[in-house]
């Protein structure tokens, strides 16, 4: 049965922006599964309803709805055994899961700060309205305010990559020799960037660099190839 | 052959404080090895001299020396296959070492200044005329300076644990539901503060207090009883 994927999308549906939805896509990709994808904006919950929640990704695999990238992760490495594992072993999974929080919480709004008014340009006016009050009312400021003095944000945002870059140094992959979920997880925070902002994330020579062109150019390019700037 | 960790101590040679050398004792008792233990201070590297290197820990196995506690723990997971394993796969050594770059570059020095002045005070008048050049030398200040506003620095210090927590609010080790090396790795640095320093570092209700805990207690109470302070 086909598996279905809800993904975020900007004015251009085309623009799939959501780090968590990029973490699950990657997964599907290491599984060899092509997902119908569907794009879904921010004011377009209804899209989504059915998963009796509001957030994206949505994975539907036949009769199973399964909501929050981290499950979706769990449920294609237990559905799916065939093939490169996407974690490895029990003690893999469990440390990949000490990778999402770190990336949770240590690097998603350390980048936001970064990127945030592109995300906020490639929605339409609905959608900016939108993302305007919610995260104007998360962040406790404007949207201005919590982005200004990008470049001082930028050495806080390398600074916050300090471990995967001593690992990128030791290794080609966070997970080791060959990538796995690990690795879609801080992937996942790089498409977000990629998809919706110019800005230049990181020095040519930064061992981060290369490891994030060795992903993009997986699965015959596909994270390269989505809609969004060069990095 | 015997197996022996060089391990560093201070004033009282059965206070034994490196946060490494607690990584390389955690993983040794995980593999039922129960080393011969000789205590190095710091200024007595002539003990370490024959390992061509000037830091502990250093094991040596057999005709062996290895030094590192990364390479420590990957010697024994390489030549002691028996037993709980202290990664379980390829994967789950690759994250292992991003936890391992983690807890170096983000909880290491945090951790360090809220209890610097206490590893000193645990240290003889040459040890601790040692420590204090070569710290502040590093640090380009005073000891003092360094260990001010402990307590802001101890909010500094639980907010660079949020991944390890909320990892642990949903798993009972880092490493899943069983402990592995990832978990003595950050485990050492804790150990490092228990042998050294009464500070209170958690809230009895964090997770990461109740993760602690259980490891104390593992291996028959090993490092519960560790000369040190309570937690």
């Amino acid at each position: 049965m086909a598996v279905k994927l809800y993904e975020l999308c900007g004015a251009d549906q085309k623009r799939v922006f959501s780090p968590y939805a990029w973490r699950s896509r990657m997964a599907l990709a290491h599984k060899g599964i092509t997902p119908e994808r569907i794009p879904v904006r921010f004011i377009e919950k209804d899209k989504i309803a059915f998963s009796n929640q509001k957030l994206v990704p949505v994975l539907v695999d036949g009769e199973t709805v399964v909501t929050d990238s981290w499950a979706i992760a769990s449920h294609l490495a237990s559905a799916y055994t065939k093939g490169p594992a996407l974690f490895g072993s029990p003690a893999a999974l469990g440390t990949a899961r000490f990778v999402n929080d770190w990336a949770n919480t240590s690097v998603n709004a350390a980048l936001f700060s970064l990127i945030l008014m592109d995300v906020f340009n490639c929605l339409d006016p609905a959608n900016q309205a939108y993302f305007r009050e919610t995260r104007e009312k998360r962040f406790g400021m404007t949207l201005e305010q919590f982005s200004a003095d990008r470049e001082k944000k930028l050495l806080a945002f390398r600074a916050a990559l300090a471990p995967a870059r001593a690992t990128l140094a030791a290794q080609p992959y966070l997970a080791g020799d060959q990538p796995a979920y690990a690795d879609y997880i801080l992937f996942g925070n790089f498409m977000w960037a990629k998809c919706t902002s110019p800005f230049k994330l990181l020095e040519q020579d930064d061992p981060v660099h290369a490891w994030r062109d060795r992903l993009l150019n997986r699965f015959d390019g596909m994270a390269a190839k989505a809609v969004g700037f060069p990095v």
